[in-house]
């Protein structure tokens, strides 16, 4: 199998969680903007999932793009990726309806967690098939982003028991390691 | 017409089904994890379904590669294949909500098994069309899984009107039996 | 613009229109079979709405093959046919939660009639670009079913006053009448 | 990274949020031609931002069409225009069930605005990319409806507060400025 359908499937997947998300943002009855305030809460969660998922479907293309050949199990690593991925209108509602309370918010990291480590594992069957000398080798043994995401994750989860707020800048922090354009994987692939 | 649209359509409507079905799954009103216990078999079902529609986007797409043109009785049949697959959410949901009871589990058997007919439909005119002789033809006079997993399914139906769990561990090991890599396909394919 | 983009978007608004209309089919509260039956009205327009939204996905796809060049009316003329199709998920939703009353009978049949018209217009434009001359412009110059469909709906929005179920009826033939493959078209292509 | 796979993801979003947005027309619960009275407001919303997502979708393929290359600031630019354009659905149907009331519409009027702003930082980082002499830039130059669209949307969004109504004609005036076809770009296009 070749990556083309399988990136299709995925971009397929990812533009409708990234987009019935916002679907997690009910209309409030009347028409004051009183009746938006218990609404922000939502809202602030639903762009910062927006921005997590735009991160993975960038990484996500970066990645794919480096595979030549898809076997058995890089196929179900990425739907284990998906999986995890899919829960994020989940959480993003539960987090955002109950303005940030401790359980929704270490649930939101755990999935963030989650979706990082199958992005790890995703990345280990590519490299496994691809070969360590590969680009996407190179790339990402040198990376060290992705562990650093993780132990992050953890942090925050469990900061959210303590003060759920502080968990939120944590996982707003990974966020922004990701946004900053990679350019030494640009670099490495154009040689 | 050449399998690419229907291929493209497919994979969209496979890729919406896999994800809006996650919207069963409502976030609780409160952030207590108590709270979390009656979504938990909606989880269940959800991850169930899941693995279900990645095993069909994944057969469909080894059964499509092998199909050089698409005349109308294909084109229906594959049609009639996403009918019975956009049941999923419905039934997922009425299962997941109601804790595994009777009815609603003989109900999610019965569209696994319209769906698995339906696939077998489909591979009928599609070996018709391109020959017992073909790689496809091959492939599929050779496989019994299909047929086992029908039985399986009625099986399935049955139990649950006597204990629904044993109908969800029947449906969990017909899962299995095609989450297993096919090697023999991708043998054929390379001959 | 070439046609591909219009197609693959298209294909996506369809794809989605027919996915996400199975979300009108609400999950009942209760286990009991007895709690389906106010569901099954739902399903029946859930089907009668799957094989018109198929039997458009089906037309546009050769309608679309025989278009060279993609002008601004064409692709409006597109957009106007993708609105119309919009709002079967609105239609089939109060229709089936009415059981086929007087009223969303009616309605139905109107979209039914606006998504033909608007399929017309789109042909219309389409053979402009083309020339009578084309193949396009041969099969569909030819082809009466669209003006036949028109007409049928117009008696149906109407009979749906007096009796609805007769109204269904005649919506269903309008549908098997466009199921049935068409060899012409194909023949006229193959030349 | 290419156009094609950019291209792609943004029409799928923008097919999802066109077709989820009719959702928000909650289907009445009774029969009568008269419960459909307080649906017309938000279907007379759904159409207007049918057109505006219709819009987009139509300059965006312009845009990107005369694009090489992709870089990391257009990735995102294109992802914060996408953002603004996924809210749409929630403003549609806030400003639909409020009756054109003054917040909500004033609030549909910042989210236009919000999606025209970002369009234009979405251009700027694309003539930057592309240079002030290629095609794109030329385009783009001597364009003043971008500029004069975002100078109306603040007089709609100002008005709001004294009379609603006024605002929609305003919003309705800006729609058809970009529906005209614009011959100035093909034509720039065919040279």
């Amino acid at each position: 199998m070749k990556t083309g359908r399988l990136e299709a499937f995925s971009d397929g997947v990812l533009a409708i969680i990234i987009t019935i998300m916002v679907f997690e943002i009910k209309a409030p009855e009347d028409a004051s903007f009183e009746s938006l305030k218990p609404v922000l809460p939502v809202f602030l969660t639903y762009v910062l999932s927006f921005v997590y998922l735009a991160i993975y479907w960038n990484n996500h293309h970066h990645l794919l793009h480096a595979v030549n050949q898809v076997n058995g199990k890089i196929l179900w690593a990425n739907l284990n990726l998906l999986f995890w991925l899919s829960l994020f209108p989940f959480v993003t509602g539960w987090m955002g309806e109950n303005h940030f309370e401790t359980n929704p918010t270490a649930m939101y990291g755990i999935v963030l967690f989650m979706a990082a480590f199958a992005f790890k594992i995703l990345v280990h069957f590519v490299i496994k098939n691809e070969g360590k000398q590969s680009n996407v080798g190179k790339v990402y043994s040198n990376d060290k982003r992705l562990n650093i995401s993780l132990l992050l994750y953890l942090i925050g989860i469990s900061i959210a028991f303590i003060q759920p707020i502080i968990s939120l800048v944590v996982y707003l922090v990974v966020a922004l390691i990701w946004v900053v354009p990679d350019s030494r994987i640009e670099k490495t692939l154009k040689n």
